[in-house]
């Protein structure tokens, strides 16, 4: 049976990255050598890190004077190095998401954290607008999509602070101008590559201004410097991430994909929004396109692990709700085909003819 | 043509271990999912997770009260975690090569360091051995295998403080008296598993005892606390790593792994020491296992080119030695068949007998 695979993350790839990734784990670039053996340092690998690197920059338009960093250690790690490498005395954050939270417990360890406004009281079902981002701090984080809630900020906030963006869920999912940010960050595992690469692009003339020793490999000088490889990188993960950015070029890149999620994201709202048994969890301005958040109406509670069940008879996998918020959510990153979300909506349909 | 991969890291891995990692990235455990698309969060995962945790205490005789854990970020993330972790006061540390140099520089950032004992006057050519470690220190570090020089510690040094390893190059090579030992860390690329992930061996009852703040990721109370699940781990190297662990236990574990290392170890050293050619860069009583380190004598040196590419026209891949050393390099970690080890010498006894 065909699986569709609606994980959150680590999340579905373009079927050609997996098979280049096979096909290199048997010969590399016609070496004779397997990718999980050869030598960082090599020549043909080079070529590999100049290419993500390169292809990356395109893709998203990053202006000069931005480096692109490939590292190890998650979005987790970026949460305190952001904070080690960039805050002085206040950085101000937008609180959307169980993540956002993390990122400002992190902060609050190497300076005043400003928390200047957050939906936190309402369950975080939306994307607080109406806030001033106060003068004087060292920078302004936001995340700019949330796996959990199932919300996406798709206006930049008003800052004159450098704005600093995790968008580890929806980076490449549409474009984005890159010169409103200061950094961006974000686990590679959801709409990139396989899960242990974490890409940073960050304006190079924002580093170098706090006091305090910075342990190298926490430095992001020291990877720009060295071209991330400073220390051993994520060989394979990079490798990946490269065939999922050639395959996102000759789709039709940022802007194709923005189109296709788009009627993704249409495709399966308006079915909850027709629905009897189903609604969606937050917002409508602020759904995301990434991750569809939804439930059962409150008079349906009980069939939720019924339908659980009958999606996954189906063959959908990962439908399931995160265990804070309970309910459903469809993660259709820009790998996902649109048949994936139409056997999806199917099946909810059926469902509901059902009961 | 075969090819004969000697290189020190990003190294070769059973023949198994990347078959079975094809295989699940095609399909993991039977899911009808790639490995690579897997949720960390699933059961089939923690199997995995589970299972590597249980085969890697069980090869190693890791005793009650030690955590294991599988994390992202290299050896290179350790160096400064570590002392983040257990640096009160004062900490000491045995410089036997670049990588210990790279830890103590770190560790400089959290406390006083006492460089104990160093091989660096002399070229790194040797391990230091008569020293003597002081007292109240917080902790004592070595470096156990040295990839640049070609050294290795074969006694582990008397101190009182807790004893910390880096044995990214020689982990599971030879049995280890694990007791012995506060804490063990590496990255995985070298002995084990694809570059990505990093193991740390840790006697819980050193963690608490700074003052200072540490950064969640950091903190290694953290991980232990979520089974290295606090964040997304690299999916695709553990699975890896597992298939390398079980394939080191049918091999007959860690004391058959020693006997073969040993017969591989002598093939080449006897080799250079028999020759008119080449000579070994280090310390007989010294010579690393792992990381043959060859020159040619003074009168033949503008032979290298020469025996490089005769040796890469052979199938040999990865012998020249680290940029700051020159010469040859051999690393022939577990994974290495002893033909390999042959092949290579057939070609060093050819090319000899030519010249």
């Amino acid at each position: 049976m065909k699986k569709h695979v609606f994980n959150a993350g680590p999340a579905i790839l373009p079927e050609v990255a997996k098979e280049k990734t096979i096909d290199a784990i048997r010969d590399f670039a016609g070496t004779g050598i397997s990718l999980l053996e050869v030598s960082h340092r090599s020549k043909d690998f080079q070529a590999v890190m100049d290419e993500s690197t390169a292809l990356f920059k395109e893709l998203l338009g990053v202006p000069e004077g931005y480096a692109i960093l490939w590292l190890g250690g998650g979005a987790s790690t970026q949460f305190f190095s952001v904070p080690y490498n960039l805050l002085r005395t206040k950085a101000g954050y937008l609180d959307t998401d169980t993540w956002s939270a993390q990122a400002i417990k992190e902060a609050k360890l190497f300076g005043e954290v400003v928390v200047v406004a957050s939906s936190k009281e309402g369950g975080y079902k939306f994307i607080p607008k109406d806030y001033v981002v106060p003068e004087g701090l060292d920078y302004f984080h936001i995340t700019s999509n949330n796996t959990i809630a199932g919300t996406e900020i798709f206006a930049e906030p008003k800052t004159s602070a450098p704005l600093i963006a995790d968008m580890s869920s929806n980076i490449l999912s549409r474009p984005i101008d890159v010169s409103k940010y200061g950094l961006i960050y974000g686990g590679a595992q959801k709409n990139l590559a396989p899960a242990g690469v974490t890409f940073v692009i960050v304006r190079e003339d924002l580093l170098g201004k706090v006091e305090r020793a910075i342990p190298s490999m926490v430095d992001y000088r020291t990877h720009i410097a060295k071209g991330s490889l400073f220390n051993t990188p994520p060989v394979m993960c990079i490798f990946s991430a490269l065939q999922a950015l050639k395959w996102l070029k000759e789709m039709g890149g940022v802007k194709e994909m923005e189109k296709r999620n788009i009627a993704k994201a249409n495709l399966i709202y308006n079915t909850i929004d027709n629905s009897r048994l189903f609604m969606g969890n937050v917002a409508k301005e602020d759904r995301s396109r990434m991750n569809a958040t939804f439930s059962l109406k409150k008079e349906d509670k009980d069939l939720e692990k019924e339908f659980l069940d009958f999606a996954a008879a189906k063959g959908m996998v990962g439908v399931k709700g995160h265990r804070s918020v309970g309910g459903f959510r469809a993660s259709i990153y820009n790998a996902m085909p649109i048949e994936s979300v139409q056997a999806l909506v199917d099946c909810m349909k059926e469902f509901e003819a059902a009961h």
